[in-house]
């Protein structure tokens, strides 16, 4: 299914930042939440450690292959439309003028206010083709070579967002105690990576920073919660 | 930034099942590997059981809530950018009339060829709205009332999926010996999951349960390496 989202004038992030709030998000939320139910459970830092690098290394790999795939099949996908398409219009050109009006009367327009762009993009086929891939399909040209970069940012970027929660159980030995240190941590780099989310993505900062910090406090909670429960 | 891909015509699968595909995706894959990475490093099913309780509590939660969360910002972006382009109609028509005619530059169109929609688009202001939204800024209208049922399918998916390598865990109290059944129940699920994954979205199923099951796959054998390291 088409997961690259359409490019939009005040879209304000690179494509690069992109790949570093997605793997950031899940990054800095998962991990902490994993360390933080395991400490309500275990008493040593050692399995919380253990544990935490097994979720990062697990993580980054399913959102940075799992990213790499979809790119492709995205990629897979476009071609395979874009042929068809092509396909069609030289096949049956008449029902996809008719296709282009049918497009256009979504928005009150008439056939003679369309005729002379229907004209005009009968006389280009290879606009034509370029026309109804995104105007008809609502499918962009996904660019292929961005996959590989894309994954790696992703993984990485989960990577260095998974490390902030389990650094105080490298250094206190005991679960309970590294904990506190750990959620103040992890609060600190969500409130500041919301903050600048909400800023490179144009959302409100303040929001936004409000938002990453209590979806990771909840999912922290009910792992906390649930692991006490079963042990 | 918006999330929301837009509809096209081949595009089989519904909403739900889409969410449904966004959550098992992971959810097969993280807990698996973080069981089988654990299983590496330590002797007791208990402690993989906590762990990966742990976990599909955490990840269901973030990315149901991160995902719900997203939708509202989605919903937000939407309303603002919309009322941003209805004062631009009224305020600099002129402006907003040359816009529509960049768009269709980038197909070989002429003014001349565009002027008639142009004209048509300016005699239809609410209609001129829609057209610059889809057209010039790539946005469709978000469901905002699909925000939490989107949401509560993908985490209830995560934890479905989540739950079938843990399984064995439950029943044998060795990891070692769990881990085989676990690898054994989770690959024929990821298999199943890609093949229907593929069936639903357009693309090939074998091809899809083969990636499915390899991305499971390198994140558990990584996650299981990287545990048997640091202990």
């Amino acid at each position: 299914m088409p997961a690259t989202p359409h490019v939009e004038r005040h879209f304000t992030a690179g494509a690069a930042v992109r790949d570093v709030v997605i793997g950031m998000a899940d990054g800095l939320t998962v991990p902490f939440a994993l360390a933080a139910g395991l400490s309500g459970a275990i008493e040593s830092s050692g399995v919380v450690v253990t544990a935490g690098l097994a979720e990062i290394a697990a993580g980054s790999i399913a959102m940075g292959l799992g990213g790499y795939l979809a790119a492709r099949s995205d990629a897979d996908h476009y071609d395979s439309e874009r042929r068809r398409e092509e396909r069609e219009i030289l096949d049956k050109p008449e029902e996809e003028s008719e296709e282009i009006e049918e497009i256009f009367r979504e928005y009150g327009l008439a056939e003679p206010e369309v005729r002379p762009l229907v004209e005009a993009l009968r006389r280009r086929p290879a606009a034509w083709v370029d026309f109804m891939m995104r105007f008809e399909l609502g499918l962009e040209k996904p660019r292929r070579s961005r996959a590989r970069r894309s994954a790696l940012t992703i993984g990485g970027a989960y990577i260095a967002g998974g490390l902030v929660p389990l650094v105080p159980y490298f250094l206190v030995a005991s679960a309970r105690d590294a904990l506190g240190w750990s959620i103040a941590a992890t609060l600190v780099a969500l409130v500041a990576f919301g903050y600048f989310k909400g800023r490179y993505t144009g959302a409100r900062p303040l929001k936004s920073a409000l938002q990453t910090a209590l979806t990771g406090g909840v999912a922290a909670a009910a792992a906390f919660l649930l692991a006490r429960l079963v042990t």
